[in-house]
């Protein structure tokens, strides 16, 4: 039987198995030089090295070289997805506008959607993700809670026409993403299902060797209760997080501020009205408060004034609203955080025409008195008939009892001694300011540290809103119709392999872990000599025959300093290098980077390799 | 070292490896009835064995073992692609206009591409075919003719916006295909490049148990010198083709009419027209010659009549044209035919506004007199100004010699006696006439057949249109700039799968060949008796661990009768049965189709099952 046993699979492996692949046929150029267009060194060196090329913004081309290596990302993705459970399916990327429409997220998806129409004028979509087709086909094919749970994937090509296409496969257009979606009938379930995902998201990133911090997350446009984004730590991330010493994490958006103790102010003097001319900045209602307004213990700073900034928030159903957000003023407002807490409207600053329609708002002096509950008439609810008062929300540190400098709603005047619970409140509170290193960390551990990461993981417990949308319930045990509760989890599968590049790169180009690298061995022959180029062959193909993949630079004319430049730009984790060693028996065997040349008696090559790329496959699990 | 060897492998095996599927957990749903939109098995009995469903017109989603079969498929393609030394890249499906306009296909297309606009008004298509991108990666890496001969190729998904989308995967809108270009410095490599691709498409369906035929082609708006097309002979195939008993094999759109020699005419009548009243049509034409112009030795046929069809061609840049094709009147003109005959023109029946724009082509009696060099201007040539004439095409039949009776060119007259080459002459000949059973072949060898497939490869000895419209060339030997030569090679991938289930059916459901099955064994346990599951789920874990891919139906509440319904409707090759025979000590393995029942002892099924799924495999390479 054991003769038998692989038979098949042997037979598999003689026809297609790994042939050495030959640099002098080998579809790729390199480039000495960085592209123009290249800001990141995964998008220079993976063009340089000629892994992919641009054919439109955002949008790439694989090369032989790079197809490889993502191949090699989608294997491990998959054999973890199954691993988990999770049952591969495929659906396709263009799709009609119904289901979309029925979730919102047609309109919701505002212009990062691809459009188009058919020949007869049918509306369709290039799918950004695919929350409402595994809904509705779970809702084909399930009705019962016993089918449940299932968690369904794919690996599949998505579209998303970002403002700003940048670095390289960072953020591109169109890219390639596993998504999962978990199907249960309650929330133990969902969160099974989450925690199933999460542990099987750790295995692919340790597998792959990229470092990664899960951190706590909005949800978006996807929506939801609760996210988390899996980030590669990297200075040059799109992605701001914070860490805090107790191991705290979150994305800079999901960020809550820790709210501070109420302050009694009993014995605060009354608010009074001053003159502070010319004083629209923050900056300059210090100066002049310091100069005019002095207070005797210590001079004001831009914590003590409270920042009304006003915005214009457009709700997916077109309307568009002002809204006024209440920061001290020593704190940018974040708009990054503030689009997450407005989520689904979009939000930008208010313009003139918001300005125009809202009279009581005096540029550079807006104070609370014209905002919120403070300025709504007596028994006016918020958001009724009657109500032209905006909507006022502060952030969480304004507690009652803080004392501020703000506007008095009149040009040159600011209220001196605002007592926030005594003299004004607010419609709630928003996560709007910036959050700063040093900042409290939530977990009161100690002062929050910021530092930057790709965003190369993202789960969600998303809970009933797909469901509900498109009717996907199942009996439960009773005979009674439950609606299904969701999980969905994306791992960008080409921004991972970017993720890879930034993380294992050097001057000289790139240094792939042995899972996903190209091949497991670059073997170059250096000179002109026959025998060497003889060797060298000899050594590529039993090399091969014994499974290992081998990158053979059997170029005749190219010299060695050329070879080891592409061997360094290339990024395959073992040199091997046959040359004028071979008239003493020898052949040079050196890491990519990090570790001693050997020289290695030539019988023994073959072997010593095996073994080495053994162990650095074995190593990542 | 043999320990070592495959060491990795084994592990990747163990984590990843075959475990038999569960139809207890399987995302799969098997249905009795036929979806209504089904017209063939294929479409039918994939989706009713929950292998596809459908998301829009001509657009599927793909439900796991559709996937798995799909994958094997996709294997089978790149391994023969790799063994004959193509080279695996892969572009984006979301394209710019620009390269398309380069070459006209993006006009050329017309409504049969799908056209976007981004965010910033950019022009974009879904791809097509890829002969553009591939055209400029070359351009873009190489330059000297010491870079070629290399051959590319992709798998990825394709779009065309088809006005009928029909047959489940077989014209659809969303499909995968394997395209493959090779470039070369001239015909000759051309032409090796061409068989070698011609002779792996031969062993890709010989290895996937495809029958198939290889066709003559036209080449459509790929363009170029020379085609080929592989088709699945099926009745349900949209391509029509004819083969003679000397192994001649054309699709009808490119079949060659073999030209009679030219009869002498020395002794013919002279022409002579007659009252021939109400003959609109051949049928009427013919009564009222055989009642009022009979000829003595025998009677008029349809035969005898040359029947002046008018289209109107539609050229690439928006012109429109009528011609005038004459044909023997007992055969119709074939609409494909002639479309491929005007490749890129659009061809359509003329409407009444042609009709009115030549008011000298009288409807049902329009004769040569009006048409062609007959009705030009004394030294006009074909085109020129002043030519008023309309370009007048001859059926290859129409020799010089031949007699006809056709229109005199006023209502209710016909001439009789005109013979070709002495009272008429054309612009040219045209195959637009249909193509009947038992029409002599070109070849000699007698008599066509005719009969249908789908068309599942289609290989093109480009040339240099693609190269010349983007500009690629490479240094020849002697320096100098030399135009590359293209081949262009595509498998549709999806509608081969369809290809194969059509091929591999019966009334009660599919049956896979063995290498493309979504599983090599369907594992039934049958009853309620624990002792029978047991030693199910044994055999079905014993059989994983030998490398046999098992589907283990364990449902336990499912009877016998339903579980062999859906095992014969699933369609794996092998099946093998634990019931009541396990009381005896045996089980039951039988194949799907055409083979004896065996009765296997229990402690031999695992020997016996991976010794028959092995010498199915072999056979097939």
């Amino acid at each position: 039987m054991v003769a038998r046993r692989y038979a098949w699979r042997m037979s598999f492996a003689r026809r297609s198995g790994p042939q050495p692949l030959r640099m002098s046929t080998l579809f790729v150029r390199t480039l000495r030089e960085d592209p123009a267009d290249a800001e990141v060194a995964s998008h220079r060196l993976l063009v340089r090295a000629g892994y992919i090329r641009r054919a439109a913004p955002g949008i790439y081309s694989w090369l032989p070289l790079g197809l490889r290596v993502l191949a090699k990302v989608e294997a491990v993705v998959r054999e973890e997805m199954v691993a988990a459970g999770a049952q591969e399916v495929h659906f396709p990327a263009l799709l009609p506008r119904e289901p979309y429409e029925a979730t919102g997220r047609w309109t919701e998806y505002g212009p990062n959607l691809f459009r188009l129409q058919d020949r007869k004028e049918g509306d369709y979509l290039l799918a950004p993700t695919h929350e409402e087709m595994f809904t509705l086909l779970v809702k084909d094919l399930y009705s019962s809670y016993k089918d449940l749970p299932v968690t369904l994937f794919q690996v599949q090509t998505k579209y998303r026409d970002e403002a700003r296409p940048r670095a390289g496969l960072i953020r591109g257009r169109e890219f390639v993403m596993k998504d999962a979606y978990s199907f249960d009938v309650d929330d133990a379930g969902l969160e099974a299902s989450y925690q199933a995902q999460r542990a099987a998201y750790q295995r692919i990133f340790d597998r792959l060797g990229l470092e990664y911090v899960i951190v706590a997350a909005t949800s978006g446009a996807m929506g939801g209760s609760r996210s988390e984004e899996f980030l590669s730590p990297t200075a040059i991330g799109e992605d701001t997080f914070v860490r805090s010493p107790g191991g705290y994490a979150a994305n800079v958006e999901a960020v809550v501020t820790p709210v501070p103790d109420a302050l009694p102010f009993d014995d605060a003097p009354a608010a009074h009205v001053e003159d502070t001319p010319d004083t629209p900045t923050i900056a300059s209602l210090v100066e002049v408060a310091n100069a005019q307004h002095p207070r005797p213990d210590r001079a004001w700073t831009a914590a003590d004034t409270l920042k009304n900034v006003v915005l214009a928030l457009t709700h997916p159903d077109g309307t568009r609203e002002v809204v006024v957000v209440g920061v001290p003023g020593d704190r940018e407002v974040d708009l990054k955080r503030v689009a997450a807490a407005f989520e689904p409207a979009d939000v930008e600053a208010a313009g003139d025409a918001d300005f125009a329609r809202h009279p009581e708002l005096v540029k550079g002096y807006i104070g609370p008195r014209a905002l919120g509950p403070n300025a709504r008439g007596e028994g006016v609810e918020p958001g009724a008939d009657g109500d032209t008062a905006v909507r006022y929300l502060l952030d969480p540190r304004v507690v009652a009892g803080t004392r501020w400098i703000t506007g008095a709603d009149a040009p040159g005047r600011h209220v001196f001694d605002l007592v926030a619970g005594r003299d004004f409140a607010a419609d709630g509170t928003v996560e709007a300011a910036e959050v700063r290193a040093g900042d409290p960390a939530p977990d009161g551990s100690g002062p929050l540290e910021l530092a930057r990461g790709i965003e190369i993981g993202h789960i969600f417990a998303l809970g009933t809103k797909y469901a509900e949308a498109l009717g996907l319930s199942v009996l439960d045990v009773n005979g009674k119709a439950t609606t299904v509760t969701m999980g969905s989890y994306g791992i960008g599968v080409t921004r991972a392999l970017a993720a890879l590049a930034e993380a294992n790169h050097d001057d000289a180009g790139l240094a792939w872990p042995a899972h996903v690298a190209p091949a497991h061995v670059h073997l170059v022959a250096t000179g002109k000599d026959a025998e060497v180029f003889e060797a060298a062959a000899r050594i590529a193909d039993e090399l091969a025959e014994q499974g290992v993949e081998v990158l053979y630079d059997d170029r005749p004319k190219v010299s060695p300093g050329v070879k080891f430049k592409d061997a360094e730009l290339l990024g395959v984790p073992l040199v091997v290098v046959v040359g004028r060693g071979l008239a003493d028996g020898v052949v040079e065997v050196r890491p990519r980077v990090g570790g001693e040349s050997e020289q290695v008696p030539v019988a023994d090559v073959v072997g010593h390799v095996v073994e080495r790329v053994s162990t650095s496959l074995e190593q990542l699990g």
